[in-house]
């Protein structure tokens, strides 16, 4: 369950989403070729995974089966345990490859900064209990201080049917 | 702007409030009332303030106009600089006085834990601008590890008229 709030327009948009996070191996060709492309050593990185997603949002009641969908690859770069650097194959704000920087909290909040074009990132991920985590961002233009838009979500973990 | 989501039943509510906060002074003579009630040295707090709300939910479609109000105390009682307690006149979860515990991550984000007769509340505060602050909070069951509820706040500061 995704809800964003869109500041300037005080409108809302509720979203529910299936997501599939699927752990890639080291040397998976995909993650080697994106890594060759930007000259890292595949040694360098840990933990490579796939998220796809479904999303069905009711900013689009006309044609309410309409369901986006999408696939990135994300790519850990550690610095040190509790930061790094975060590959990504297909941004947030917008649709290019990015690299975001993260670090943990004292608490294990994960933050994620993006800087894209035209806008500027802030996620955290933060996990309520074994199986619920939450997910928020912070839209903002590349300027600076102007919050375009923020957004949470609440994601229950579903075991992969066998 | 405020969402909540009800994971077992997916629903989303929508809230629209105005919120004010008043900072009141430690020899507030209601400050002073609350603290003699729980025995509570006036000079072990800190910062108490007053927050009145109005909001407006699109959980409440048979009156478009149904406005919930209230107003509550709150009470600092720092125990260090970065964590103590903080009495609530008026719980979050539940309508009853509450005493919360506090504490700010590395990262200054404050993170508030109730636990009221059925169920516990953590609620995150952040700021991510100097007039743009998100709230984030949720319920679970007091067993423990059951999340009934998330929500979130996009909280935009506007300076009282004079």
């Amino acid at each position: 369950m995704r809800s964003a709030h869109s500041l300037a327009f005080r409108q809302f948009e509720e979203v529910l989403s299936d997501i599939k996070i699927k752990l890639l191996s080291t040397d998976d060709t995909a993650v080697l070729e994106y890594l060759s492309d930007l000259s890292i050593p595949s040694t360098s990185i840990t933990s490579p995974f796939q998220m796809t997603w479904e999303a069905d949002s009711d900013w689009e009641p006309e044609d309410p089966s309409a369901v986006s969908s999408g696939s990135c690859m994300l790519i850990p770069v550690p610095l040190t345990e509790r930061e790094g650097k975060l590959l990504r194959s297909v941004g947030y704000a917008e649709a290019e490859p990015a690299t975001s920087t993260y670090q943990f909290l004292d608490d294990d909040t994960f933050i994620l900064h993006t800087s894209y074009g035209q806008s500027i990132a802030e996620e955290r991920i933060w996990f309520v209990s074994d199986n619920v985590r939450c997910r928020s961002s912070v839209l903002r233009t590349s300027g600076g201080s102007g919050v375009l838009q923020t957004s949470f979500a609440s994601e229950v973990r579903r075991m992969p049917a066998e």
